[in-house]
């Protein structure tokens, strides 16, 4: 499948990422090792951490970049566009069958709402802070973004867990 | 100023606009009244009762299409785009100057947010509902939509209230 | 009708526009008072020249901008996008139900490519250089941009001219 | 280097295809010999030929979609947009460094315009059709798309020779 990791963006060696780093790059490697394609915005933070497990572990991870960026170093594949952050975004989640929340600010939170409104499967790492945690906090009925309850959005709370959940979806599409 | 009015879509005669439909009608004479040019998404449910407010008060709104959108009978002027709604709405907050959010699902969410990323002021307008309501609650300092601190996020109660801060942003503006 | 005017940026001051200055300027008061609204991409050259001429005969003129630009001081709205130059244009050519072309680079050539693939209407106003020029050289069977015949281009040779095949084109839309 | 392929749609089994396809084969094998990514846009007509010869020669080839379009058997990754074609081509040219302009409409003309506002490479395979000839036949001074002069545009009557201009330029770049 292809897995979209959205994040926080930033130096991964200051906060609020660096809490997060070992999880982030074992997030990669256990995707990597699954078989999954990874796609990501391929910049810093969680991208960057998410990127070198991936690479670590052999797998191919494609960064969807916006304008005059050229990508953190351990993307396999940079797809490059003439968009700012949130508009190339929409082709990030677009071209993606799961996403993978993590921590985050804005441009997350504004991810994470753009799969939902394409009925795109959701797993929100909880505990890694940001938005991830906060929209736990607010879904319906413990469950939806909104009351058209397009997509049930799911929840881990470890890197075994989301990669449990993925392969389940995979075998719902299945 | 540009303001834009985002939020529920939907028929104006089923809830949840139903039970807003007054507020959104004066909400839009009372934008037009005090100069404001309004500019919504241009379809139906609270874009549609704002843009009919503006109207009967002799103002100019703006409705921002999606593809294959012609848009409600209110508008001024149509801005036709070939984007799906969450593309469109790039464009109709890029064009704001302040936003105003109403009610609201997952599209109007991403509105707000998107808002936010750019630092233009939003104004929440308390007890329409939907993700209006809910963003009141996850704030950061009661103010902030991620731990970036953008831009202050604003609360009103009432139409009127709305007004006089959209007043006030203009006047620093300036 | 929406009419959108496309065609070379640059000064003012110099050629290639100072050439063709009057002609913009009177294509756009022609416009204006025809009663139609004039949609341009908002900036300097061509969109300037026509911008002024709506203006000053008291028309409505609608620029769709590329980010971080204010617009020529004579709009009556600006449309901002987060978009660069080609993506906005996007935006101004499906906004509109005409095209007029006026000389031009290769902005303008995509511009007027987008309307033909849209099937819009597209007047070339000859002997204003550059791609407006270029395209009416290579047109299949005098009328096409492409094998498709999505629609027939149109030429003209005046401004008196052009408005009357736009009050055709409108008719003919009736 | 990120070699983008632009060219007809439309069935490989019908003109104006049919008579390229074995040209458009044999430039996805070579291109993939020699060791480059192919994009394109990922359907039918040239696309999905040069995505064939591409796959068979054991290469990698990308294909960027716009909606609702799965695209061709042959792609080695799919990238999904929420866009029409026009503005999916945008996060194509964006993405490649050089592009191969094989025959084509309307949409591989904008596609090539777009890399020329980019100054980005363009190979006109020649004899190919369409708006790759025709752009050969108004280029200015034999070289440019218009009279800024970005970049100049190649031209290659063969693969080999297409083959042989994309190493030269790979060892400018370096």
């Amino acid at each position: 499948m292809n897995v979209a990791v959205v994040g926080y963006s930033g130096s991964v060696e200051r906060e609020p990422v660096l809490r997060i780093a070992e999880l982030c790059i074992n997030l990669g490697k256990a995707l990597a090792t699954n078989g999954h394609t990874v796609f990501c915005g391929g910049r810093d933070g969680v991208m960057e951490l998410v990127s070198r497990g991936v690479r670590e572990a052999g797998g191919t991870v494609v960064g969807v970049l916006p304008v005059h960026e050229s990508g953190n170093e351990h993307l396999s594949l940079r797809i490059k566009t003439p968009f700012d952050n949130i508009t190339r975004s929409l082709v990030l989640i677009e071209s993606s069958d799961v996403i993978v929340s993590v921590g985050g600010e804005v441009g997350t939170a504004v991810e994470v709402l753009m799969a939902y409104a394409r009925a795109k499967p959701i797993i929100l790492l909880l505990g890694s802070g940001g938005w991830t945690d906060r929209f736990s906090e607010v879904l319906i009925d413990d469950k939806y973004l909104d009351s058209r309850r397009n997509v049930a959005v799911l929840k881990a709370r470890t890197v075994e867990e989301t990669i449990r959940i993925i392969g389940d979806i995979g075998r719902q599409v299945k």
